[in-house]
C-alpha cells in the first residue's frame, strides 16, 4: 500500500508525505543506493541514524549474486541485509543495458551474458516482477529499456514504445495485492516523446511515476528542459521519482521542477575517491594542500566525521587506502545529502524555498574554505 | 607513569592491573593493532565499545606516512586518530627487518630504503625514541633487532648483544620524564641466550619487559619452550609483553606461562579473508556450505554481527568484496578476542583458570557447528 499526500507547494515544488506500507517518509527525499544489499561501507543502523527511511537495491545485481533463492530463504532483502525501512528495487533493465556487453533484445525480453560468470541469463517483465516480489520489495519498478544518450528520435520512440509494452506486461505480472508498482517515463530529450510515454503510462495506471533515461550523459540544460516539460504533467496525487540523479545542484534543480524522490550513487561512490560534499561545494581530499590541515571537512557540519577528524587524518587514510577512510568519507557525504533534503523540506514548510535556493547557490560561490 | 600490580596468581599465571598514565587496564590483555593509526576497518568508538583500553601503533609505518611532523602537529597519535585510551608504539625495528629489502646495519643504526617511495631512511635508538616521544606514545618500545628464525647460536647471540646496546641507548635517549620504556628480550630459541638477554635488560632497568623474536616462524613447541624458560624469570613487579602473538591457542598457552600483554594482527587481518574465530575454532566463511546458512557465525556470540546477520549474508558480502563484510567480520573477531581475555581474567578472579583451560580445549574439539 502506497499513499502519497502533497502537504505544501511553492510554484511547481512539492513537499509531501509518502506512506509506504506504513513507513512514513517526508518528500522530497533521497534514497541511498544499496546495490548488492549493502549501502557500500555502511551498516543499516548507520543509514537509519542519518534519518534515511528508504533505500534502493538492484534487481540485476541481486539476481546474479547471491540469487533470488537465498534472499527468498531469508524472507526478502529486508531481513537478508537487516533493514527495517522501505526498499525500492529497480527492475534490472538499466543494468542489462549498461553492464552486459552481449545481449539480444526482442519484445519478449532480453537474453544477456552475466558479467560475473559468463552465464546466459534471460530477463523479461514477468521475471523482473517475480524477482522483485520475491525480494519483498516495497516499491517495484516496471521492466523498461533505458534509452541511451544520444539517441535519434526514431530510436527514442521505438525504445519508449517497447517500455510501454513492458510496462503493461509488468503490471499484468504482479501477483501480490500489496505490491506497489512504478511506471517509467522514457522518450530521450524529445518533449513530444516524453508526453507520449507519460500518456501511455497513465492509461495503464501505476502507484507512482519515475522519469528514466536521464543522467546518462546529457547536459544539465537538456535534463532541466525535459523536466520543465514533463514533471508538472505527471499525476499530482502520485509520487514523482527521478532515477539516478544526482549532484546536490541536480537535485535542487529537479526539486524546483516538481520531483519528489531521488536515488544516486554519487554520495557513496564519490566519497570513496575523496570527493566530499559541503555547503560550499566539493572538497577534493586528494589535493595536497590538506595534508597538514587540522580543520574538519566542514566546520559547521555535525556529522561524526566532522565532529572528530581533521582533513589531514582523512587524507592520510585515503593515502594509505585505509577502509576507515572510505567509511568516514561516506558518513560525511550521506549526512550531507540527508541534511540537504531536510533543509529543502524545512524551507517548504516555512514557505521559504526561494530563500533556500538563493542561499544554496550563494554558499557555493564562497570557495574560501578550500 | 606506569604502575603494575599483580592481583592474583595461579601457578605461573598472573591476573594484574596496569595503570598507564591513569588509564586502568586489567591483564592479561590483548591490544588491537592500529598499524597506520587506524585499527583496520574500525572507528575508535567501536574499539572502545568492545572494551579495549590500549592499542598498538607502528612507528615504522607512521614515520613514513604521514610523517612525524603531521602527527606532532595534531599533538600526537591520540588526537590524530581520536583515541582516548592508551597507545603502545613499537620501535620500528621489526618492520625495518621484515619490510625493507635493502638495509645496512651497524651498531650506529640502520640505513634502509622506504618500501613506499624508495627514499633513503635512517633509524637508530635515538631517532626511534624521539619519534615515539613525539607521537606521545604511552608505552615506548626500545629499538631492537628482531633475530630471524632460524638463526644459529652465533647469529642469535650477536643479534641480542646489539639489541642490548640499543636498549641502553634507547633508555639514554628518553627526554620526557613521563615516558614509559619497555626492554625486549631476544636470544632466538636458545635458553642461555634468552637468560643473557634478560639479565642485561634488568641491569639497564625498564618499566616493562617484552619477549621479542617469537611468532617469526618457530613451532608452538619451540615458542612454548622459550616461554617455559624465560617468563617466570622476568621481574615479577613489571608487566610482561609477548610481541606479535597470536592465535587464541597461542595466547592461552602464553598466559599459562605467565605473560600479561599481547598484540597481534590475526583477529583483524584474518577477518578480512573470512577466518572467523569462535569457541569451537575457526569458521572459514569462504567454504561453500555457508552460502544459504541462515544461522549466525556463533549462536552464543553477543557481537553486533552475530546478533544481526546470517552466515549467508556475510558470505555474500565477502563474495562481492563488499567493505561492510570486512567490517562485520572484524567486529566479530575483535569481540571474540576481547571476550576471550575477559574469560581468562574472570576465571583467575574466581580461581578457576584450570577449568577455563580444560573447557577452552574441549569446546575446540566440538566441530559440530561447522
Amino acid at each position: 500500500m502506497i499513499k502519497f499526500t502533497v502537504k505544501n507547494t511553492n510554484k511547481k515544488v512539492r513537499k509531501g508525505v509518502l506512506n509506504i506500507n506504513n513507513n512514513i517518509i517526508d518528500t522530497p527525499c533521497f534514497m541511498p543506493v544499496a546495490t548488492a544489499a549493502t549501502v557500500k561501507t555502511m551498516t543499516t543502523s548507520e543509514i537509519k541514524n542519518f534519518g534515511y527511511k528508504i533505500i534502493l537495491a538492484n534487481t540485476f545485481h541481486l539476481m546474479l549474486r547471491p540469487g533470488v533463492e537465498i534472499i527468498s530463504k531469508h524472507g526478502g532483502i529486508h531481513n537478508f541485509m537487516k533493514w527495517d525501512g522501505s526498499i525500492i528495487t529497480d527492475s534490472g533493465g538499466y543494468q542489462v543495458f549498461s553492464l552486459s556487453k552481449l545481449r539480444k533484445i526482442s519484445e519478449k525480453g532480453v537474453d544477456f551474458i552475466s558479467p560475473i560468470d559468463g552465464a546466459k541469463v534471460f530477463l523479461d517483465p514477468k521475471k523482473s516482477i517475480s524477482l522483485q516480489e520475491q525480494f519483498n520489495s516495497d516499491i517495484i519498478m516496471q521492466f523498461d529499456e533505458c534509452t541511451p544518450y544520444p539517441a535519434d528520435k526514431k530510436t527514442a520512440e521505438s525504445s519508449l514504445d517497447l517500455s510501454l509494452i513492458w510496462g503493461e506486461k509488468s503490471k499484468a505480472s504482479l501477483t501480490k495485492e500489496k505490491s506497489n508498482l512504478f511506471g517509467i517515463v522514457q522518450g530521450g530529450i524529445y518533449d513530444d516523446l516524453r508526453d507520449k510515454s507519460l500518456d501511455g503510462l497513465i492509461n495503464i495506471g501505476f502507484d507512482g511515476y519515475a522519469i528514466g533515461g536521464l543522467s546518462v550523459g546529457e547536459t544539465s540544460e537538456e535534463r532541466n528542459k525535459v523536466l520543465d516539460n514533463i514533471t508538472h504533467k505527471m499525476p499530482k496525487d502520485k509520487p514523482r521519482y527521478l532515477m539516478g540523479v544526482g549532484t546536490p545542484e541536480d537535485i535542487v534543480e529537479a526539486v524546483i521542477r516538481g520531483v519528489d524522490m531521488f536515488d544516486c550513487v554519487i554520495p557513496t561512490r564519490n566519497a570513496r575517491t575523496g570527493f566530499l560534499y559541503t555547503k560550499n561545494g566539493i572538497l577534493k581530499l586528494r589535493n595536497s594542500r590538506y595534508k597538514d590541515d587540522l580543520s574538519p571537512i566542514d566546520k559547521d557540519c555535525q556529522c561524526y566525521t566532522c565532529k572528530n577528524y581533521s582533513r589531514s587524518y582523512l587524507k592520510h587514510l585515503d593515502n594509505c587506502k585505509e577502509i576507515l577512510g572510505l567509511r568516514l568519507n561516506t558518513i560525511h557525504n550521506l549526512y550531507y545529502y540527508h541534511n540537504l533534503m531536510e533543509q529543502i523540506r524545512e524551507s517548504l514548510t516555512l514557505n521559504k524555498f526561494d530563500d533556500f535556493v538563493k542561499n544554496f547557490y550563494q554558499l557555493r560561490n564562497n570557495k574560501d574554505n578550500y
